[in-house]
């Protein structure tokens, strides 16, 4: 049993428009001994979440805002270093939701055995294979109910559940797959390496335009994580019955204006569309069938990914809010390294 | 056998905006002699519709825009006049779809025997009886999903699927039905005759305050004829995994500019909504289902209406645009009356 000290990034006030280092706070945390029952973990890597945002302001939603002087939850993985749970041995590689820091601990309850497998990284554990991939999953059937030979519009495309949700949607069966992001090398990936049929620039010019030069016959089925214009260009395009599953609308996350609504909302009525939001958290139920499939999937080589690793547990603010910027595609994570303390 | 001339009204040109006197034809049509298996009819009422505006732009539906030079189709009662069919013999109480004219003829499938009952006016097909209290029946049910014990908001309540659906809601165990309209009267018949347990007049200013104020615990179904300011309104009072079925948007029916979209689009993701759009041709399957609960709920005295009447078929575009200005509370008919031709 031994005392240590935690780097643990807290919330010092909630963030107006972009998130800056003042709005946080890096603390060293003097970690009491183990109680009965009790794991410490020291963390490998820890998520950063575009959701995160969210969380930082006080409005009601699904999920409580986090608390001020706080400590910033959310995703991470690592390896217990120190048990007096039987549960938990040390060594044992472990998914939990602690949170930003380096060091975790709690009751072994709180914290969930991942398969170790030799030459596969714990992150995957936090995108593709976690909660990450699962929403990708959920969105598309849960929510969406899309069917085989439908298209598929995703926005945000490049990002860690984009680029997931296009795999999936060909795996289930999707004619069509197409992707927004914001930049032409990310435009290439989505179509060389993640099966997008189709792919566009957002930042090239107007959505609207875009998406229907991309989807000539229309869309059945949105996965939005950009909200805003995204969202009205999808609007403009869906055949009747379309089905939007609304994850995420970054483009509103930093803003400090007042949104503006699509100007085609009476595009739901005349063509009979569903638009339905969601938060995993509904959808937990999925994860016997998401595993199963996506293991089978990853396993025979159909699933790519993308990392964009930042290193240090002092830098995951910054992490955060260049994710936010779009600096990333695929997963954005921040690796802890070894500790010297 | 004789010959017969018909006024019919017809779509000279599409409106721009506010429909005016020059978009349509009153024009005398001299129809031909019955052939076999055809009827002839005399209408006693013609339907005006919120959602004929929306067929006389060229723009894309589930239904069909309505052709220029062509008579304006929609719901209309009378009674078979001659006939060359043996299912429908002088005298029958019929409805149907062929539309804006004191007279209708062809084939006899192309009208619907309704029950004739003493006492009971024609009219009541065209609204509680028929497609209207379906609308708001199958809104409330298939689309929204209510369930016994939540807040129900009705936008645009005192119009005809207004006044249906507060009474359905009610009578399918809402806890408390909200309802906004456009006159203190109106307001006043909502809450003293139509069974609203409160309800604002929109006029009277913010949308958003009103209805935070009539809801304080927030609504979980609602029911949308209006849309613009009132939907925004929605999107801020739901509770988490709150439905809206979204059946009109009267508020842009007739505006030229640019439409303004909610601002709190954010909240679909937050707290889980759907917003669903819908005509009732995708619901036709539930006219059983309807016929039953609605017959019975009639019989034992539990459904009120209004009917705003105008006399003259050669009024029924001044019906039309009165109606969409908000002039009728209940269902807007025009009254053919006996033909001196």
């Amino acid at each position: 049993m031994s005392h240590a000290r935690s780097t643990s990034i807290q919330l010092a006030s909630r963030p107006q428009g972009w998130p800056t280092p003042d709005n946080f706070t890096v603390a060293s945390v003097d970690l009491p001994d183990l109680e009965a029952g009790q794991v410490r973990v020291r963390n490998e890597f820890v998520s950063v979440d575009p959701y995160m945002r969210g969380r930082m302001n006080d409005t009601r939603s699904y999920v409580a805002p986090y608390a001020i002087g706080a400590q910033i939850t959310g995703g991470a993985v690592g390896r217990v270093i120190e048990s007096r749970s039987g549960q938990l041995p040390v060594g044992t590689a472990v998914l939990h939701q602690h949170g930003w820091s380096d060091l975790a601990q709690g009751p072994a309850d709180s914290f969930r055995a991942v398969p170790d497998v030799p030459g596969l990284s714990l992150s995957l554990r936090l995108h593709i294979l976690g909660m990450t991939g699962m929403t990708a999953y959920a969105g598309l059937t849960a929510v969406a109910g899309m069917k085989p030979g439908e298209t598929v519009f995703i926005s945000g495309a490049a990002g860690a559940v984009g680029t997931a949700a296009g795999q999936i949607a060909k795996l289930l069966g999707a004619k069509r797959v197409i992707g927004s992001a914001g930049s032409a090398q990310k435009v290439a990936l989505l179509t060389e390496k993640y099966g997008y049929d189709r792919a566009f620039n957002y930042k090239d010019g107007d959505v609207r335009g875009q998406l229907a030069k991309a989807a000539p016959e229309g869309i059945d089925v949105f996965f939005d994580n950009v909200g805003g214009d995204h969202l009205e260009a999808a609007l403009d395009a869906f055949n009747d019955k379309g089905r939007a599953a609304l994850c995420g609308a970054i483009s509103s996350y930093n803003t400090t204006e007042r949104a503006v609504g699509p100007d085609n909302m009476s595009n739901i009525i005349t063509r009979g569309l569903t638009l339905k939001g969601f938060t995993l958290a509904a959808y937990l139920g999925l994860a016997p069938e998401f595993q199963e499939k996506m293991t089978a999937w990853f396993s025979a080589g159909k699933i790519s990914f993308d990392e964009t690793i930042v290193d240090g547990i002092d830098n995951t603010v910054d992490a955060f809010v260049t994710m936010m910027r779009g600096a990333n595609t695929g997963k954005m994570l921040v690796r802890v390294g070894d500790a010297e303390k």
